[in-house]
């Protein structure tokens, strides 16, 4: 048994996706589990589809590149009332009512997360930042008050422009930024069991990729497309000191021997 | 000359109304304004228009009645949107960049301010809330670590449910709550120098009001509609310890004698 001290010294960082967030029933699975999880803990959310939604309904076309969002002033505002009040706050409410003190953030709050806007290279993202530094040392306090940091993909670039940042990529930088002060596991949480050998299989998960068995991986084809982020994210906070990352879904978080652990 | 200790005793509250912080120019006049504001301070924002135009956009008719908005579940989405995301947030990223280590709250986050909804009398506002409590301890806690918030007039029944508050109520709750740590100034910044005694008349202000000389301005017809819950909510907070309150506008907060002062 781990004494006190030892507990309080790993922290998880879940990031969890749009669409898991944006369905009731999977929303509150998600958040029940996530109420089970002891010690020091942060929850990064997404909310594409809902803002995909909102912006089809004020006659905003969603333009994607990549898997990633073009961010005109139109699309910012849309992201930042998405991302920033109705998905960050329903979540903050819901977590109170479990017992839970979260605290919504966005990147913008107390200049947590700063961004540069990313220059225009084939593709103008528009207002998409890309992260200059995540403030451990002002999480870590919060996180030694009990809070439980709640955090929209949104940052900003100091100059009081706000930003949208992917929330696979906030994950890994909140969770790189305080590597140094706990031993952090990062868990990616998606609608599947882990990342799949074959992706019509449910049954097929990878149980560990390492470095060398994820170039294999790559070259077979058997991870592509949205998948690459993810993992490059994984194995840069691996390298930056983060202890664990780990890609599976709801209801098997506090196993992560089902899912798929990546390692250096 | 004041020494830093009785300074940090000295808590600045601003409620700043929707007009004001929805035209970017008079935003910027007042966000300036806040800044240079020393000690401990708290802004308190509305948004309605904003709401209003977004709710008309999608299609959501807006209603009010006395002055306050019907809140259906529709209406509670765009709110939630509005306040908690498209306008705090460009407020905090604002002041983030003057230097202000500005933090966006609802009443939802870390449980702050507890509400209960309205209950249906001759008039349902729907998800409409009335505070319960706003909890000073923790707010101080906030200021003595520097940190600004910046509130958004919602609020949550601690059971997973936001609800609408109005921003003057949640500005008083806060004085209200915070009376017992610092000597507090609640200041309503809205477009009119102070209290006028004739409407037309820029240059009519009151400089002060009394509980007597209130109800007699009542009789007389000249604080009536929308400045009545402004003023019973002044009297309100300083009934329950809140040092002063101004009723004035951006560019004179710093000389509240310009303004409308209400006293006991």
């Amino acid at each position: 048994m781990r004494t006190f001290a030892e507990m309080d010294k790993k922290l998880t960082v879940i990031k969890v996706g749009g669409k898991i967030v944006e369905e009731k029933e999977s929303l509150n699975a998600l958040l029940q589990e996530f109420a089970t999880i002891k010690g020091p803990k942060i929850l990064v959310h997404g909310g594409g589809r809902t803002a995909t939604a909102l912006a089809s309904q004020l006659g905003i076309e969603t333009k994607m590149v990549n898997g990633r969002r073009i961010t005109d002033a139109d699309m910012l505002k849309v992201v930042t009332m998405v991302y920033g009040g109705l998905v960050n706050k329903q979540i903050v409410a819901h977590l109170n009512a479990l017992g839970i003190c979260a605290l919504g953030l966005t990147g913008a709050d107390m200049d947590i997360i700063r961004s540069h806007r990313r220059e225009k290279g084939e593709v103008d993202y528009g207002f998409v930042g890309d992260v200059d530094y995540a403030n451990g040392g002002l999480l870590s306090l919060l996180l030694q008050q009990h809070i439980v940091p709640v955090m929209a993909p949104l940052t900003h670039d100091g100059s009081g422009q706000i930003l949208n940042t992917n929330a696979d990529t906030i994950a890994a930088e909140v969770s790189k930024a305080l590597a140094s002060f706990y031993e952090v596991t990062l868990v990616y949480c998606f609608e599947k069991k882990g990342v799949l050998r074959h992706p019509d299989d449910d049954d097929s998960v990878i149980p560990h990729i390492t470095a060398s068995s994820y170039a294999r991986l790559k070259d077979e084809g058997v991870i592509q497309d949205g998948m690459i982020p993810k993992l490059d994210n994984s194995f840069a906070a691996l390298q930056a000191g983060v202890s664990k990352v780990v890609i599976t879904r709801v209801g098997q978080i506090g196993n992560p021997q089902l899912g798929t652990t990546i390692e250096l």
